[in-house]
C-alpha cells in the first residue's frame, strides 16, 4: 500500500495539534514536515507523545512552508494565510485541505464583508470542494483543493440539512444558537479567554455576524433546495471543547416529531460519523475525541416549532478529524481510515 | 422601625439558603423560624455562617410548617407542597411569598399538563401576585400571596416585555435557548448532576415542555399586550450557578439596533436591578451573586432578527433577590433594603 | 493467533467503561460477557460506542457472574464482592484480574482496619500477583490472580520507588499529597460528588486512613528494600479524571536534583507508560486518556527535602489501562497491546 | 464618625478590584483616588457597579500616583513598584498598606534570592507591620506602613503557628503543598493560564523556590518561637479562586487529635476571621467571598505525623480582604469594619 507524504502548516494550533495526532497513526499517510513559527527547530515528540517517525521531525518556520514538498498539505492557518499560500501548493502540484474559510464561499464578495479581506485568489473559489462528506461526498472525490466546514457550521449544516430537505420545516426563520467551548477560539494568550474570565461565565459573541452564517446557508442550500438567511448567536461556555448547537425551525405543516426524526434517520442511517438521537439524548461529553456528530430533533407543536440539537467536538469532526475525513473521500479511501482510533 | 418576623419552609435546598443569607441580614425582617426536613433538629450556624440571632435557631421539620406564626412566610418547597401549605398559612393571616410554580398560572386548568398535578386551590391563582416588580409592580403593594417567578422567566420576561411593548418586533415566532447552570436542578444526589456527568458537558432538556413557558408568555401579555407561543429549548451548562438567555425575534418593518436598544434602555433607566448593556457584554459572571438582571439586545438586519440577551443568577433574581425585592414592594419598603449589599 | 474469551463484571462503574472500551479494540482478546446489574439486559451498544460484536452483548446480572465462562475475568467491583467471586472464578480455571483492593494487602490482617471486612480468603493473598509491571513485572508472568493496584498507590508507588532505592533520600518521614478527580469516587449520585458541591472546591478527606497507605509501603519496600510508615492527605479537587500526587522526602545526604532526577530517569528509561520529566513539566493533562504515568522530582536544598511529582489518569494507568497492562504481562504479550491506541 | 480618604494604586488587578469593592463599602473610608494604567481615563462605574462616588472616579496613571493625597494609600502593585513608591508615600504622611512582598521580610539580605531585586530601601523593613492580625496585631495599632502577608503564608501562618506554639509538634520537616486558584497569578493574558490549558490539569511550580516560604517561616517563628525550613510545593488547581494548603508535621511525642484540635480551637476562638474545624471539612467554598479562614488537624499517629489544613480566598483573606482587616487594626478600629458584608 502506497503511504502518501503529509506536512502540516501551522501545526502548533489546537487544530494543527489534533492533526498531527491523527496523521501519524494514519496507515496510508506518513507525515513529513511540520510547519509553526512558535515551535521552529524544536522536535516534534517534545511537543507532543509521537511515536515512530514523526516524532523524530523538526518544526519548520511558516516561510518554509512555500516549499513544502508533501503530497498532500493540510493548513491549519489564518484564512488571510491559507489564501496566499494554498495557489503556490497547487502550482507546485499539492493536494491541499484547508482548514481556514479562505476557499469555503462561493462568491468572492463575501469575503470583505465576512472575512475583512479581499480574496487574492477567487478562481479558486470554484475548484475548491466543501470537506463535508455527508452532504457533499461525490463532489470531493478527486478533489485537490479541500476546504474544511467551519466548526458551527459542520454541526449545524448536518442538522438541518434533511430537515430543509424534507419538506417538514420552513426554509425561512431559522433562529441557531451555537454553544462553543473555548478551544473555538484557538490557542491565545488573551485574558478574554484566559480561566478566571471563562470559568463559571457564559456570554455571547459576534451575534449575527459570524462567519459560517454565509457557509451554513450555501450548503444546506445546495443539499436542501433552499435556506433562508439564518440568525446565528454564537455563546462562549466553560468547556474545553466541544459544540452544542440548537436550531429552531418552524413547522411546515403538522409534521410530527416521529416524521422529523425518521428524516434525520434516514438521512445518516449509514453514516459512520453521523447519528441521530432523541434531542434530549445529544451531549457534547458523547462526541469529543471522535470524528462524531450527534443530532436530533423535538417537536413543540403548540409553538409550531421544531428544534434541532447537534453536537460535535469542535477539533475534531468540526477541523482536524473532518478534515482526515475529507482527504480520505478525495483519495478514494475508506472515509474512517485513521479515524476509527478515536474512541468513545 | 417596626422589624418583621419571616420563617423560611424548605431552608435547606439552595435556594433556601440564599434566603437565609438574605434574610439574616434584612433591615426590616427577623428570621424567627427555618424548616427543613433533611436539617432538622441542626441548629442554623452549623450549617452557614450566620451572625446574630439566626444562627442560634434550630431547623424544624416541614410538618410544622403549617403552624409557623411568621407575619412572613416565604415557600422555597415544590409546587405541590407549596400549592397545599400556602392557603393553610393566609388562612392564619400570614402573607406568603411562594418561590415555586404553584400560584404563577392564572388559569387552573394549566397546572395536570405543566406541573403535573391538578391544582387544590385554584381560587387562589387569582389572588396570587406575580413577584416581578420590573414589570409588575403596582399589582405587589400590599399583596399577600406573592409567587416567586420562575428563573428562566425571569431573565427572559424582562428581555422580552420592552422588546414587544416597543413594536418594533413580532409576537410571534419567538425563539428563546435558556442556559442555566446546576444549581437550577435543585440540590439533588442524582447522577445526571454529578460533577463527573456535568463538567465539560452541554445538553438540551425539556426541550419545549419547560413549565416557565406559559408564565413567560402570561407575563410578556400583561406588559406587552401580546406574545405569541414561544418556543423554548432550556440547556445545562457547566456553571454552578446562573442563566444565559438568547431570544431571537422577528423585526417588524425596519427597527435599527438603536431603537431596539432604545427600547430597553428606556424600560430599565430607573431600575435597581436591571441594567441595558451592548449584548455582547451581556455575561453571566457580572450577574452572579447580585440581584441583578443585564439585558441587551443586537439586530441582525439580514435574517430580518433581533437577538436579545439577558443574564442573572438563578438562586438570586431568579430566586431568592427576586422574593426579597417582591416582598419588599409588597410591605411597600424600598425595594433595595436587605439587597444593597450584594456585591459585584 | 489465538484469541482469548475476555469477561467483565461491574461493567457499567467508571472504570468498568474504560475496560469495556480497551477491551473491545485488543488485538488478542475477545469480550464475551458483561456483568452490570444496573445495566442488566440492555444491549452495550446503547451504553457506549463499539464497533463489533462487543456492542451486540447484552449486560448480564452480577448474579450471574459466579458462571462467568472466559477465559479471563476482569473483577470491576467493591472489595467485598471481588473478594467473594475471585475464589469461584479461579476454582473454575479462569484467570483473573481483579480491580478492586481485595487482593493487594500480603497480611490478611490489614484488611478489618483498612478495608473494614474479614478477608474470606485469605490462602489467595500470597497467590495474587500485584499489577504493577513497570516494579514488579516478573512475578506477573504466569499469573493467575493479578490484583490491580489502586490509583493513589499507582501513581506514588511509581515515583517513589526508584528514589528510595537510589539510597539519596530517606525511607521515613514521607508526606503525601494526593490531588484526584472526581471519578476516582466511582459513579456516585451521592450530594458531595455533584457538580454545584465539587466545582470550585478542593478539600481533603479520609487524611491519614486512605487504604492505598498499606499498598504503596509494601510495594515500595518490596522494591526498594525499605519503606517507612507514609503520611497521606487525599485532595478531591474539580477535574474529571486524573491524579497529581506530591511527595516530600528528606534528603539523605547531598543528593543533588541531577542525582535525583537520574534515579528516576534511569529506572524507567525503557518503560514505554513511565516518562521523567522535571517536576514542573508534570501534568495531568499531559496523561488524561492514556496508560502513561509522568514522574518528576525537584530537590530543595534549602529544607533538606526532595520533592516527587507523579500524575496519572486514574481511570486508565490508576485502573483499566494498567489492568490490561497487566493482563498483558501475565499473558506473556507485549504490555502495549491494546494500549498502543490511547492517544495523547 | 471622621471619614478618612483612601487611593488604591493597581486598581484594575484581581486584588486592586476586590479592594475597590471593599473600601467602597467602608463606613469609614471614602475612596478619593484610583490608579491603573490599562483604565487610565475610564470611570470606575464602568468597570465594576459601584454605587456612590466612588463610582465616579476616574482611574488616574499609576505615574500620577506618587501625588497621591489619600490619607491611606494602597498598593497592589508588583513587589519592585511598591518598594520604589512607598517611601515616596510615607514621606509626604501617607498611611500605607503594601499588598506585595516588598516589605514583608526584615532581611534586606532575602530580596535578591527570593524576589530578584535589590531593596531600595531597607530602612523600611524594621518599619513595616505584617498585616496578619490575628498572629500580629499588637504591633500593627499605629502602623504606617502595613505589609499585607503573602496569600500562600496566611494560609500556612495560620495553621501551623498555633500547633508549633503547642511544641505537640516539631518545628523541623514540616511539608506543605498549597493548591491555589488561578487568580493567585494575577490578571494574565499568559497561554498557561487559559482556559484550555488550566480546566482540567492540576500542576506543580516554582517547587522549593516560592518567596512566601521565608515569610512563613518568619512568622510563624516570631508567633511560636521557632520554625525550621519548611519545604513548600505550590500546585495550580482549576478553580478561580481559593487556596486549600496541606501541611505534615511530625508530632513531638504522643500528641492526641483532641490535643492539637484543641490547639487549633484555642488560638482562634475570639477571631471573627478564623474557625477551626475537623481538617476534612475545611473547604475553599466555604471561605471563598468571604475574609474567613478555615483551619484544622487530623493526626495519623501510625506515620507520626500531624496534618494540618487551612482554606482561604486568596483575593480576600489571601489580599484584600486582609489589607481592610490590618488597615482597621492600625487605625484602630473594630477589624471586622467594611467586612462584615462579605457573605458565606
Amino acid at each position: 500500500m502506497h503511504v502518501h507524504s503529509a506536512a502540516i502548516v501551522g501545526a502548533s494550533g489546537y487544530a494543527g495539534l489534533e492533526l498531527t495526532r491523527l496523521l501519524a497513526r494514519h496507515p496510508r499517510v506518513r507525515i513529513t514536515a511540520l510547519y509553526s513559527d512558535r515551535w521552529s527547530g524544536e522536535k516534534a515528540s517534545a511537543r507532543l507523545p509521537l511515536d515512530g517517525p514523526a516524532g523524530e521531525l523538526a518544526y519548520l518556520s511558516l516561510a518554509e512552508a512555500e516549499g513544502a514538498g508533501a503530497e498532500i498539505v493540510f493548513l491549519a492557518t489564518p484564512a488571510e494565510v491559507s489564501a496566499a499560500l494554498a495557489p503556490k501548493l497547487l502550482a507546485k502540484g499539492a493536494r491541499v485541505v484547508d482548514l481556514s474559510g479562505a476557499f469555503r464561499l462561493a462568491d468572492a464578495r463575501a469575503y470583505p464583508p465576512w472575512y475583512g479581506f479581499e480574496h487574492p485568489a477567487p478562481a479558486l473559489l470554484a475548484e475548491a470542494r466543501y470537506g463535508l462528506p455527508e452532504l457533499a461526498r461525490e463532489a470531493l472525490h478527486g478533489a485537490t483543493l479541500v476546504t474544511n466546514p467551519g466548526c458551527y457550521a459542520t454541526a449545524i449544516a448536518l442538522a438541518l440539512a434533511p430537515l430543509l430537505r424534507s419538506g417538514l420545516v420552513r426554509a425561512d426563520g431559522v433562529a441557531v444558537t451555537g454553544m462553543s467551548g473555548v478551544s473555538g477560539a484557538g490557542r491565545k494568550a488573551a485574558e478574554d479567554y484566559s480561566f478566571v474570565e471563562v470559568s463559571e461565565d457564559v456570554r455571547a459573541y459576534r451575534l449575527g455576524k459570524h462567519q459560517h452564517v454565509p457557509e451554513i446557508e450555501q450548503t444546506v442550500a445546495r443539499y436542501a433546495g433552499a435556506c433562508g438567511p439564518i440568525s446565528f448567536t454564537p455563546v462562549l461556555v466553560p468547556i474545553r471543547r466541544g459544540i452544542l448547537a440548537t436550531a429552531t425551525l418552524r413547522l411546515d405543516g403538522k409534521a410530527s416529531a416521529a416524521d422529523l426524526a425518521a428524516a434525520l434517520q434516514a438521512a445518516y442511517a449509514s453514516e459512520p460519523f453521523v447519528r441521530a438521537l432523541p434531542a434530549d439524548r445529544v451531549m457534547v461529553k458523547d462526541v469529543v475525541h471522535t470524528n462524531r456528530c450527534h443530532v436530533g430533533v423535538a417537536v413543540d407543536a403548540r409553538a409550531g416549532a421544531a428544534v434541532a440539537v447537534s453536537a460535535i467536538d469542535n477539533l475534531v469532526k468540526g477541523a482536524a478529524g473532518q478534515a482526515v475525513q475529507a482527504m480520505n473521500a478525495a483519495m478514494g479511501w475508506p472515509e474512517t481510515a485513521g479515524l476509527d482510533l478515536l474512541g468513545g
